[in-house]
């Protein structure tokens, strides 16, 4: 016995040393390689540097690293729509045969006429509308099924490519990064919390427990075989969008983030919240300035006010006011999706 | 850095051998010292090789190891009453000399009283109002700062002993069995969320974002100086009782246990729901039948039908025709407390 541990010990040292020279050689490998040298990528590389290297002086101990980030339009593409919207109206257009009702009843009228105008206007209650009569009285496995056939045949108007590969590959990067040097990842959304957790584990390494969004009551019940059950009841539990951020971040993790990335009004008060926290924090807002590679839709060039989230002038100003880091997708980053060679 | 790459992976190999050989050897030691031989040990072992040997045909993987535990009665003591109640007492008093009118108001009047007959008979409705008026409207802070201060000062009555220290060490060894072979161990409970994370990570080892439990709903506002702070509404988001643990359970993991642990109705859904997940599945509670050690208060023992969760005749019923396993504490635990010699 003893002989065996003394031997595993002066093993793992060498193992030890042998890593340490390797690593510190590899070093030089960039971990960012989809950014642009420039003010971002070096905030957090250094923000990185600052929170997780054990000669740092405020190195962060490991089971504090969290990082929280939003996720359409900072993760992924979220024009010409959400596409947890898309996703709505597909499954209204499928069950609108059985509905003739809906030829007269708002919001199902609107969204059946494919009027993109009159769609601009629905609200976040008239989605919730939706969810309740399409999306709810089911069990959570159908509600999987359903959506795990619909991200299998779906493509993005523009691209013509699974929404799951609209994902940006520079905050991929970042999130792999900071995972790596011991930060636990979350996704903080304002979509479907179990919508979101369908592919968040494939495309981002994020398990389900790691993903906090809006989210419809479930009701455990028995099936007819006495078989526990939970189903999806008509009713929102939780609107992870704004002051929601933060209070659902506490109710999840109960432990404030080091580091929050967004996009929109949506985010402004986890960033916040993140930044009152105070010593070595990372705040950063990504810029849709792109129209030629992505979309532009920042501060200049406006969105309806119905969107849930956008990116303002008012929260530019905050940003720069703060020292929050705002991403150019233009300028920042050298590659936007993977696919692009 | 090719030589450097060759050599770690030569000693890493060497490494692998040699601990596998120890590991091999160290296998003769019992990872559940406090528990006597028989059909509870037994079972949790089998459990474990089954789901986690790579070996075993089924063999669960390692991301959707998932256990969970109920708190009160179940990995410390609930006698005389929950320690949380006990709290809340506590708060009541060093708060009655501020409120002249909790004299006549129930459900303050009662406690403040002493009468414990009287006491029993409040129910889940009478504590919502005690934790409205006494344990919000503060920041989390605050809040956190409240119960460190009461864990310092508060002993339980029979033991003399700080309540973190009447943990029962045969579920604490289940649980760092479970996470020795890669299982994420959660607290799932009807008292306070925040009440248990804030001792939950150093007596368990179980970090704030693995508890679920009962809590208010927070809300963000801005303090004097416009910074972001997370107030304590006195409003109940989550009672984690009874249907409500699948129904938690799903929503902060989106995943189905693998063993859950409990010892009243209120855990019953829980184990119900973790059975239907159907193949390799480990459900316990433990009966609280050791009067000299602990308390009795089994089903044959009965207890006031106002508590939140009792162990009736009839789950344990359910227990048995389920082939749950039922923990006599009195036969199956060999030692009870850390501090017991």
């Amino acid at each position: 016995m003893k002989h065996f541990h003394r031997l595993a010990t002066v093993l793992g040292i060498l193992l030890v040393l042998v890593l340490t020279i390797f690593t510190a050689a590899q070093e030089e490998k960039d971990p960012l390689p989809s950014w642009n040298a420039g003010p971002r990528k070096k905030g957090i590389l250094d923000f990185v540097r600052l929170t997780t290297d054990k000669s740092s002086p405020k190195v962060v101990p490991a089971d504090e690293r969290i990082a929280t980030f939003d996720l359409d339009g900072t993760l992924w593409v979220e024009q010409p729509m959400y596409t947890q919207v898309i996703f709505m109206i597909d499954r209204v257009k499928e069950l609108a045969p059985k509905h003739p009702e809906w030829k007269t009843a708002e919001p199902f009228k609107t969204i059946l006429s494919g009027d993109k105008k009159a769609m601009d206007k629905l609200v976040f209650k008239d989605y919730e509308t939706v969810v309740n009569a399409t999306l709810a009285g089911m069990t959570v496995e159908s509600f999987s099924d359903i959506m795990k056939d619909w991200f299998a045949k779906a493509r993005h108007p523009r691209w013509n490519r699974p929404y799951t590969e609209l994902i940006y590959q520079p905050m991929l990067e970042v999130i792999q990064l900071l995972r790596a040097r011991g930060f636990k990842t979350y996704i903080v959304t304002g979509s479907g919390q179990d919508f979101v957790r369908a592919f968040a584990q494939k495309v981002f390494g994020i398990p389900p427990e790691q993903v906090i969004g809006s989210a419809l009551k479930t009701r455990y019940q028995y099936d007819k075989k006495g078989k526990g059950i939970l189903l999806r009841a008509p009713l929102l539990l939780l609107d992870d969008n704004f002051s929601d951020k933060p209070e659902d971040i506490y109710l999840f993790i109960g432990r404030r983030p080091y580091a929050a990335f967004g996009n929109s009004t949506g985010d402004r008060q986890m960033l916040e919240y993140t930044h009152a926290g105070g010593g070595p924090r990372l705040m950063m807002l990504v810029l849709h300035d792109d129209a030629r590679r992505e979309y532009a839709y920042g501060p200049a060039q406006g969105l309806p006010a119905s969107k849930v989230g956008t990116f303002t002038q008012n929260l530019y100003d905050e940003a720069v006011n703060q020292g929050w880091l705002v991403i150019s997708m233009k300028n920042d980053w050298k590659r936007m999706f993977a696919f692009e060679k």
